[in-house]
């Protein structure tokens, strides 16, 4: 079953909770992280929660739970819904308070949903996605996993209303990134990524990945590279929590190598699930 | 008293009535109005429902109700909060749904809050505030009244962190501004301001400011201008709902002018005030 989780309590995802006045619901002012559960065992949940951290250091929001008593409330979470393959969305704002920008005097919310796991098929996996290429109009920070995903949502929006399963972003003629995934691109054997900076957020399966790539002696250059560059790439492919690796077999009107998931991201991803277990 | 309203109810406040799975909670995903109002008339309250609808529209949200039907809820609830005097804010979100990216299929959710009035004290408009120059670091799509605020909640705690009333914001070398504010230089007797364009939000409270300024007599230039063009203004002011027209008197460690609210911006806020009745 779902069950949601609120300052404290455990209860159905339905129930009200919130008050109007809630810094997440008014000002987007908190951040949040997505980990999956495979047959009972959160992944990665460790690297998922230092970054919840770092993203609520980044914004000035102190933690009211630390990582361990975190991750005995999703334990419980789990327990509670009875579910083995799951999916834990966890975020955290700055409390509840009359509308005002500054910070309130308050102590910060923490809600949580434990959900039956949301997987892509192993069709979608084998045959690999078109994406649409779209402006990057986000804001400065987007290494802070926040709830401001308003353009993300467009983003992913415009990508679907064109039949695509993913907008990737390009902001002063790069790619950065996709709307909730990273983005790579394969050139002779070796994976182009944009850096790890203020401009995309760090990936807890792209750092998964990147050490996958380092086992199988996959050379990543961590570098800008081009719309042009990702067009004219051999292979393509996405990473995230959900898509795992996931390849990218056109871009727009324009097919990525031979238009079906390649050599490089079909070893990359056997490898990435061996860690999965 | 104080009332909240959330889809189509009436109710305190404090009340719980908004589940986690929201839209505006998880992504910020909505746009919202904070409209004030004078002795039982609520100001420019037309012009604040047409920005509304714009920004939904923007965003490809389908209001679920009309300018009139907002206006009439609107009174309907400054008559049950008994205000005269009041401030309501007013937010529309995609809805209530599984957390997902893209749309959802679900009807939008619309929530008020009716509060007394939170003016600003004479001696503040009289003495004229402080601000810091920030660095613009949102989204591309400031014209837009979204809830995705958390880059202009930072801003204006750094500013409150070092004594100032509002941060002014730059991008790309220019002044466009201030975290909740429009923001404008005069010099030599003439008024700047950032061009309406996507970089800020078309101030109700700016056009009404604008429209003021022609009845004086006092020229207007809708230009772009560096932060180097405000330290060396004769004055400089912030309009907003709740700022009205407010004199910018210090730029970090620059006195602005005199130190004191200057001639045009004395007559601005008088003649504004008129408005007002």
């Amino acid at each position: 079953m779902s069950l949601a989780f609120f300052n404290g309590e455990f209860l159905p995802t339905e129930s009200v909770v919130i008050p109007i006045d809630e810094r997440g619901h008014q000002f987007g002012d908190g951040v949040y992280e997505v980990i999956k559960v495979y047959d009972g065992k959160p992944f990665l949940m460790r690297e998922h929660l230092v970054r919840l951290e770092n993203s609520a250091k980044a914004i000035r929001l102190e933690m009211p739970y630390s990582v361990e008593q975190l991750e005995d409330l999703i334990h419980e979470g789990l327990t509670r819904a009875e579910l083995r393959d799951a999916q834990v969305y966890l975020q955290i704002t700055r409390g509840i308070a009359v509308r005002l920008h500054a910070f309130p005097d308050a102590p910060p919310s923490v809600s949580m949903t434990f959900r039956p796991s949301k997987s892509l098929t192993e069709e979608v996996f084998n045959a690999g996605v078109k994406v649409a290429l779209l402006d990057d109009e986000r804001w400065l920070n987007c290494y802070i996993k926040s709830l401001n995903l308003l353009p993300n949502v467009l983003a992913k929006q415009t990508a679907a209303d064109r039949g695509c399963f993913e907008a990737v972003l390009v902001r002063d003629g790069y790619v950065t990134e996709g709307s909730s995934t990273n983005a790579y691109a394969v050139k002779d054997g070796v994976v182009y990524t944009h850096p790890a900076n203020k401009r995309i957020l760090h990936g807890i399966t792209r750092a998964a990945v990147l050490q996958v790539a380092a086992e199988l002696g996959i050379e990543v250059r961590e570098e800008l590279y081009t719309p042009e560059f990702l067009l004219n790439a051999d292979e393509a492919f996405l990473t995230s929590t959900t898509a795992e690796v996931l390849a990218i077999t056109q871009v727009d009107d324009t097919v990525i190598g031979t238009g079906k998931p390649g050599p490089i991201v079909r070893k990359l991803h056997a490898k990435f699930r061996e860690l999965i277990g």
